[in-house]
């Protein structure tokens, strides 16, 4: 039976994602649920769609993947289903699917309309529990993707930053502040020069950080390092530390790499 | 097999909910455990109750809701299993599953007695793990509830503040805040005037607020707005703010409705 | 089929969990997946280990125990298996298994080197998902311990403080602190003198304290106690109220009896 996973920013004191499982558990009894995370910070789309981006590609195909950080709910925004590289991702339109989108290969969306899917009665803010969980659940019992609504062609994109490369450096930024206050950034492996990354120079929160190495233990207690994390992107740390705050780093901090 | 949920306010950093589905896991091993939610505030029966009130109703029947906000244990407060509306409770009691249990057609009780649905050496400190979540397991097992102890024709209300309503006013009170921030109060659709909610003056936290909407983006970003929430009842929030704080609301602020 | 519990510092706010779901659910998609609290303070094995003495005693034997509290990853620690009194532990050899395999009759180590065992691909930074969630997905699948690796015949012990004892008192000190601010000691009730437990004299933050009691009700409200915990523990609490911040204790905080 298929796995549903719940990603929120509904925190862990009210029973809203209590509410989820039990709409799945009504309509899916045998799915199996998983929590992935719920204190995404509050309608933050963009460290949803990283918090997925981190987690989606380890589940197995056909997983079904109920995301809810939906500031607009009740409002313009629709709710769809993407389908990419055999993941099923149900909820708002705002881009929180973005990310996972756009690494695969091949993704389809569709708007979810047809109401004999939503649970009766729909509210105007609630919809994780009166469209997305009935739906997901659907899914789980074999309604297919088609089913749901029309074809989505255009869901929202993420307006993530872009690089900015010359012969110098390269120039990215801060994306994410994990809860290590580790801070993940825009530039990605293969954007680095493939050899001796230990003699790239990066400057980061106004402090220069010699090399890239490759795990934390790698520097001394306390000292702040860079690495490819284990998702494949430049992150800035403190060994035994928090970057985000002793280094003043947030979401848009500049990290420029010096070849 | 039974789908047994848990929720407590025993947080999220000890062994605490680990040992109560490892009883759950030892005695009934095809049970399907869900967490509702462990960050309830510290012994706070009020809101654990209104949490579980928010969930309950969405499982399917026969469900085993395990709630252990506990201030009591170990004292004079009697271990009960409540089955309101086909959904079976367990835990002290103490008012957790009085919302519930008020708004069910339907419901009974038995005091927990019988000492062979118990896990051996009862502690006096932990009855979520050595009480609750044994007979959770058993009930899945399908252990009848008459068979865990006599009726227990009353257990205790929650003391929950009611409106005043006359010619020109209906007054209620904040009854819980949300992660959110958003200030449910015991104001329930049914006791507005059923036309035009559009038009009424609501007065909260010294801000004056113009009529019910129906969504967040109904109004500006930063502004003050009333809806009536997911489960029913009138809210007071801030489109992507805190209403608690920003309004300074707290549990039995007063909230004014003049049609 | 089996359980996998998870343990970790990982908080809830990122995907690092769900990943680790993710693998288990490729590789051993019948195994039962229980979080067990994902909170414990970062980079705080002792905690960890605590929190995992606190919860697997409960479990049925031959549960799996992911427990990834690492802050040496991709350094020189080990990663291993421990399997105790019919536990089994997957996680690194940094004393995180210590207090559950010194309370074991029996236990024995491996120590995970055979890759066919792990994820391809093997990060530097996150041994959680790519080695310990695949070892332990596998050990559900039914690969015996002896097949991970060798026999890892000293795995690091926890360097825990010892009681002193004299005639006139036993000196322990304040090992935990857990969520409700309960401040937990190394005395165990086989250390006290057994009759008369409430005749004790204790000392605890500067505060005396009269006896040992049995509940937290067995004493007036904000008034501070001693009883033994549910894990046969001296702990010392504030009824109602949190006693490490209120007696200023925290790990390492001496806690004296007068017999």
């Amino acid at each position: 039976m298929a796995v549903i996973t719940l990603t929120s920013d509904f925190g862990y004191r009210d029973g809203y994602v209590g509410a989820m499982k039990g709409v799945i558990a009504t309509i899916a009894p045998e799915a199996r649920i998983m929590d992935i995370a719920h204190d995404v910070p509050m309608q933050d789309v963009v460290h949803g769609a990283f918090v997925l981006a981190q987690a989606v590609p380890f589940f197995p195909a056909g997983t079904i993947h109920v995301g809810v950080i939906d500031p607009g709910v009740g409002g313009n925004r629709k709710p769809i289903c993407v389908c990419a590289d055999g993941q099923l991702f149900v909820g708002p339109d705002n881009g929180l699917f973005a990310v996972c989108a756009h690494q695969s290969k091949k993704w389809a969306a569709h708007q979810l309309t047809h109401a004999e899917y939503f649970r009766p009665d729909v509210s105007r803010t609630f919809h994780g529990r009166d469209i997305f969980a009935a739906v997901a659940a659907h899914l789980a019992r074999g309604v297919p993707l088609e089913a749901l609504g029309p074809s989505f062609p255009n869901p929202l994109p993420l307006e993530l930053p872009q690089l900015t490369t010359d012969d110098t450096s390269i120039v990215g930024e801060v994306i994410y502040i994990d809860h290590f206050g580790n801070a993940i950034t825009n530039i990605r492996r293969e954007n680095l020069p493939s050899a001796k990354p230990r003699i790239l120079r990066l400057l980061a929160g106004g402090r220069e950080i010699a090399g890239v190495v490759e795990t934390y233990e790698d520097v001394a207690h306390g000292a702040a390092l860079a690495l490819i994390d284990s998702a494949g992107l430049l992150e800035i740390a403190i060994r035994d530390g928090r970057a985000a705050r002793e280094l003043d780093l947030h979401r848009g901090s500049p990290v420029v790499v010096h070849p």
